[in-house]
């Protein structure tokens, strides 16, 4: 018999920490107040509703300029807009953590960039390697996922974001903070976002996907006036213009505090599937976490095995998991350790006992023999040539 | 005193030939019976409500499977995956008509494109032109707006479709064929879609933005099955997932008929703008127009002037007229007959008074001297090189 599927994929949010029925009822209030416009085009940064959302956006982030905030399709779309505006320059290098978002990466490389994959560490990113490397080079941008990275869980550590903003700011170091997950904190305070610490340097993309509803599809990018009207200009010859109706409503569940009482809402449903997957974890795999993420989606692990990727993928499906090929989260040129394979576990869509379930079926095909602690950590091999 | 500005500037649909009451009514609709999935992902050609979509869209092209069908968020997007998709290949020459669709022309260029210009006639796109570039090379495809053409107004004859349909067959010619505005036709019978003609040289890009709702962002393709596979492919990476709810609110329109009534209304609305526009600018201006549309959207007028076309825009915002510059329609390889200037005059947003005093102004400025007969066609200069 084979046993139900348990699918460790995608980070798709659950559907439970959508607060539908709220969003249902600000879709008819949009609908009711401003009727018409709801369906005719949303001219890209003129349109009525846009511009009240980017105010209400610019707002939740501190910023005082609501022309520092260019909203999109979703915040995959906003980030291949921006690397096509970073690319269009001279420079074609795009420094990136390794391993990091996988539909980052191809963004990137469709854009015509060559991919320089850097240290990633328990605490974040290699700050060191990347002050080492910006004394012979800058790159067209460094790309870094700061808050409960995907794929690895990992969280930059204030002091390195301290350190990575002074050296930004010394060398004209071009940053791409993408942070869909930071409001999902589950305990601790969080570090001040790259941004604040170095608002000339730093392009932020984030969403209101993980917070309230991906079907609306709005992310966004935080940047100066001259950068979000470039992305606007781009936007029009894509996609002419987004659709107004979804930006009335996140706009309305801005206002509202809908997205403050939503994203507590997903915090509380999420923070006991995080702790008790690390728990299964610890159990049945010993410590192979990258990271306690303590927020976001996902657990990364290096599982020891001597499998190969296809192997271990087909192995895992042979008892119903599920798994992303973790080498997807890797640049073609990075060096990855022998004996082990990254693992990508998102806990966000499972209850702690399909979690569980799943942790230990991976086992008996992954750990066949032996079950001794392995390293922690990434290896901090030395990835940069 | 400054008169009242009048824009003949982009092809956007009049608020009024949108069915807001019955867009709303919908929206109501698709809510309550799908309700969370309204605010979820909708994966790419999984969702029900995206298959019932296109399961409709397809019915509606008397396509028989619904996997010739991939919708995007408006049909310039999908003409961009198109464009990428066929331009992945070894040919980078793209055909397109003299002049064509300006965002098409910076779509093919920003995918690398070669833009080779074709002869446009009263009639549609030189068939010979084409048909004696065959016999010389192939291009990765022929971009071609065979109804009621952005921005001439002019139709491809149905004797000249059959004829390119038959050399595409022949020659393995990939056509793309661009076609918003072909239901919106005001009189006569519609000749054949050049996809019916050779469906396996031709692929279609349309939308529901001119007969329903432009906010709705409902845009597709109809081509082969691995086409479309590779279309959705591409959108997952570009901009992850549509937006649910404007899919469902499309579905529901095309099943309830909505679409077919909206259609009806919009040439209703638009049957008398277009024939008093087409009185005005012959009884202002005299015989300068390219062709009578009899659909669409856009006149197109050869303005026989001495003035340079930036002269020509600013004098004529002097006199509160919006113009677009008419070079945008043209590749920057297409040659130009001297001593008129291609003008895109919309009517399909102005009441016929507001147009005929627009173009009462714009002669005071383009025609000081003369109103002498002028040469009603594109002029049949051999563009290709």
């Amino acid at each position: 018999m084979t046993p139900v599927p348990i699918a460790f994929t995608r980070g798709v949010p659950p559907l439970e920490a959508v607060p539908v029925a709220e969003l249902v009822r600000h879709t008819h209030e949009a609908l009711a107040a401003e009727g018409g416009s709801m369906f005719q085009y949303a001219p890209i940064g003129g349109y009525r509703g846009d511009a009240l959302l980017r105010e209400l956006i610019a707002r939740r982030h501190e910023e005082p300029d609501p022309d520092a905030v260019f909203v999109g399709n979703g915040s995959l779309q906003v980030l291949g807009l921006l690397a096509a505006h970073l690319l269009a320059g001279a420079r074609s290098d795009v420094w990136v953590e390794s391993p990091t978002y996988d539909r980052a990466l191809l963004t990137f490389m469709r854009h015509g960039a060559r991919i320089v994959p850097l240290p990633l560490e328990g605490d974040g990113l290699d700050v060191d390697a990347v002050r080492r490397l910006l004394a012979r080079r800058t790159p067209a941008f460094l790309y870094t996922i700061p808050d409960f990275q995907n794929p690895s869980g990992v969280t930059l550590a204030g002091e390195k974001r301290r350190a990575l903003a002074d050296l930004a700011i010394a060398k004209g170091l071009r940053i791409v903070e993408d942070s869909p997950y930071r409001d999902l904190r589950f305990r601790g305070a969080a570090p001040p976002m790259l941004r604040e610490l170095a608002p000339d340097q730093v392009f932020t993309v984030a969403s209101l996907s993980k917070v309230l509803s991906p079907g609306l599809r709005i992310g966004y990018a935080l940047a100066d006036p001259a950068t979000t009207r470039s992305l606007a200009d781009m936007a029009a010859n894509v996609y002419l213009s987004p659709a107004p109706l979804p930006q009335a409503v996140a706009a309305r569940s801005l206002a509202s505090g809908l997205v403050t009482r939503s994203t507590a809402r997903a915090c509380d449903l999420l923070r006991p599937r995080h702790d008790r997957a690390v728990a299964a974890l610890r159990r049945e795999l010993g410590d192979i976490l990258v990271t306690v993420p303590d927020g976001g989606y996902f657990l990364g692990v290096q599982l020891p095995t001597s499998l190969g990727e296809d192997a271990l993928l087909e192995a895992a499906a042979s008892v119903g998991v599920a798994l992303a090929p973790g080498s997807a989260f890797f640049a073609p040129s990075a060096p990855r350790p022998a004996g082990q394979l990254f693992v990508r576990l998102p806990f966000q869509a499972l209850t702690p006992q399909r979690f569980a379930d799943g942790v230990r079926r991976l086992r008996t095909v992954a750990l066949p023999a032996t079950k001794a602690p392995v390293n922690p950590r990434i290896e901090r091999e030395e990835v940069i040539k």
